[in-house]
C-alpha cells in the first residue's frame, strides 16, 4: 500500500528524471517522493500543493510559506536555497520544532565563476565593447585593470567567499578575508583574515571588495555610505549575496561622484531593480537578474540532490545532521 | 657634445614621463633616446620620424616600414609587439642583419585574463543579460556552463597560453595543451600534452578551445572547416592570436548551424571587422576590437620597458640576447 509510506513533498523542480529515480530510489522503502503536478514557482497550484503538503514529514525544495503553515506533519525541511532569510521570516510562522537544513556549500563553483567574469567585466570595459558590438563598432577603449597584483577583500568567507578567494589567488591578486568570528588558522585560500568587526581596516586597500553575505539583520547596510567612504577611490564592489547588505542609494551617489570605480550587482533591493534605477544606465555597473547561483548550472543541481540525499540517509538512520540553519545566526 | 652619442629610436608611446626617464638613464651614456615629436601610431608624422631614423642603431617601439626602410644603421630593432608577422612581410625589407627581438612574454597576464572573462562571459550568456541590462530588463537565462570540470585545449603554450592553461586548472579544468615541438616534461600548467600534428586528438573532447598562436605560414587556417568538425558539438572557440588561424566562412557556418557553440574573437579577418560581418550579430559571439593584449594594461607597458632594459643592458656589454626571433618559425 503506497499511502502507508512516509512522505517527502519534492518541490525542487530543476531535477531531471534521472535525478528523480535516484531520489525515489533513496527514499524507499520507508518514504515515498510526493511531486505536485505541473508544479512551478511562479504559477504554483498553491490549492493542490497545500493539500498534498499536510501529511508530509519531508520538505525538499522552494518551500512556500502557505504550503508550510498547513505542513502539519512537517519534521524537516531542506530548502533549495542556501539563504534562508525568506523561510525565517515571522510571517512563514516555520514551526520552532522543524529542523531547517539548507543548501549552502553547493552554489560556491557557480557564484564564484560569477563573480570572477564581473570583476574582469568591470575591470576590461566589457560591457562597453559589448554595446560596441552591438553597434558593430571596432573601436579600442582604454585603461584597464587586472586581478594580478591586485587586492581583493571578500567579506564572507563560506563556500562562495572562498572558492573566489581562491581563484583570485590563483590569478595573482593579494586576499583578504573577512569573517564573522576568528578562525584558528588562516584559510588556504586567503592571504590575511579580519574579522566582521575590523571590517573598516579590511576593505581600506582593496581594489575589488566582493559581498557573499547572507541576508541576516547583522548584514542589512553593513555597506553604508560611510563604509563605502572607507574603501579606496576607484574601488569595484561585488554584491552577490543579498541586495540588502548595501545602501542602494549611497551606492548610486558614491558611483556617481566617482568615489568608486563600478559595481557588479546580482542582488539589489527591491528585486526585480525597477526600470527607473539609475543603475541600469551607469557605464560602470554591471546588473544581472539575479543569476549568479541558482539551477542554471547542472553541477549545482546535482550538488544540492548529492546534499539532500547524504541528509536523507542520516535522517533514515536517525543519525544527527551535519549541519543545519542556526536559527539566530540566519544561516 | 649630443649628437656624438648613439642613437635609440623609441617609437613606444605608452611610456610614462617616469618610464622614460628610466630608459634615458639606462642608456646613458653611451646612447640618447629619439623620441618623434607628437608620434602616434595612426597619425605619425613618417617624414620626420624617417629623416630621424637614418643614423638610429637601435630601434624600440611600433616599426613603420617605412621608417625601417631608411634606417641603413639599424642593428637591433626591438618590437613591442608580441607578433612579428607585420615586420617580417617581404614587402617590409627588413635587413638580413637586423637583430629582431620582440616583446613576447609580456602579455601574459593581459590576454590571459581576457580569455577567462571571454570564456565565462560565453558559458553564462553575459552578452545577452548586457543587452537585457540596456533595457532595463530582469528576466533570467537558461542553462549555463562552467570551467570546473571542463576540458579546455590551449593551443600555443607561450606566456599567453600557458598563463590561460593555469588560470583554468586552478579553476577546475581539465586542461590539454597543443605546442609545436614536443617538450621534455609536461609543463605544471597543463594536464596533458599533444604537437600540433596531434591537434584532432588534442580537440576532439574539448569544452573550450583557446587559440593562442603566433600569425605563421603554419598557423594560417591551422581551424579550417574539417578541423573545427572534429570538435566537439557546442564547443567554444575563442582566438587571441591572429585572425589567420581560423577559416572566419567556416566559422560562421559552423555557428550558424548549430555544430559550434560560441566563439569569442578579439582577433578577426581583416581587422577592424567589417560592419557587414555576421559575426556581429550572431548571440553566441562576442567580437572585441584586438584588445586583449596591446598596452592598456599599465603592468604590460611595464613588462615591456623591463624587458627591453635587460636586453639593452646586454647589448651594452655585448653580451647575447636570451633570445631573438627567429625569422624562420616567425615567432
Amino acid at each position: 500500500m503506497e499511502s502507508s509510506k512516509r512522505k517527502i513533498l519534492v518541490t525542487f523542480t530543476p531535477l531531471s528524471e534521472e535525478q528523480l529515480t535516484r531520489l525515489r530510489a533513496a527514499a524507499s522503502p520507508e518514504f515515498e517522493l510526493v511531486i505536485p503536478s505541473n508544479f512551478d514557482e511562479e504559477t504554483s497550484n498553491i490549492t493542490e500543493i497545500t493539500k498534498i503538503a499536510k501529511d508530509c514529514e519531508i520538505f525538499f525544495g522552494h518551500a512556500i510559506p502557505e504550503v508550510l503553515k498547513s505542513a502539519k506533519s512537517l519534521k524537516w525541511l531542506h530548502t533549495q536555497y542556501a539563504g534562508v532569510d525568506g523561510v525565517l521570516k515571522p510571517e512563514v510562522g516555520l514551526a520552532e520544532d522543524v529542523i531547517l537544513t539548507n543548501s549552502a556549500g553547493t552554489f560556491g563553483i557557480a557564484i564564484s565563476e560569477y563573480l570572477v567574469v564581473v570583476t574582469l567585466m568591470l575591470m576590461r570595459h566589457m560591457r562597453m565593447y559589448m554595446q560596441q558590438q552591438q553597434q558593430h563598432e571596432w573601436k579600442q577603449g582604454g585603461a584597464i585593470r587586472s586581478l594580478y597584483r591586485s587586492n581583493v577583500t571578500v567579506v564572507g568567507l563560506g563556500d562562495i567567499g572562498s572558492n573566489f578567494a581562491q581563484r583570485c589567488r590563483s590569478m595573482g591578486a593579494t586576499v583578504c578575508g573577512v569573517v564573522r568570528t576568528n578562525r584558528k588558522s588562516l584559510p588556504d585560500c586567503v592571504d590575511s583574515l579580519y574579522t566582521i568587526d575590523q571590517l573598516d581596516d579590511a576593505i581600506k586597500d582593496a581594489d575589488v571588495v566582493a559581498l557573499c553575505l547572507p541576508g541576516t539583520t547583522e548584514t542589512a547596510h553593513l555597506f553604508d555610505k560611510a563604509r563605502m567612504l572607507k574603501m579606496k577611490k576607484n574601488a569595484l564592489i561585488i554584491n552577490v549575496g543579498r541586495g540588502s547588505a548595501i545602501d542602494q542609494e549611497a551606492l548610486v551617489e558614491l558611483l556617481e561622484n566617482g568615489h568608486l570605480g563600478g559595481a557588479g550587482l546580482d542582488v539589489t533591493t527591491p528585486e526585480p531593480l525597477p526600470a527607473e534605477s539609475k543603475l541600469w544606465d551607469m557605464p560602470n555597473v554591471i546588473i544581472t537578474p539575479h543569476i549568479s547561483g541558482n539551477y542554471t548550472l547542472a553541477l549545482t543541481v546535482e550538488l544540492i540532490l548529492e546534499k539532500f540525499l547524504a541528509y536523507l540517509a542520516d535522517y533514515k538512520e536517525g543519525k544527527p545532521f551535519e549541519r543545519v540553519v542556526d536559527r539566530r545566526l540566519g544561516y
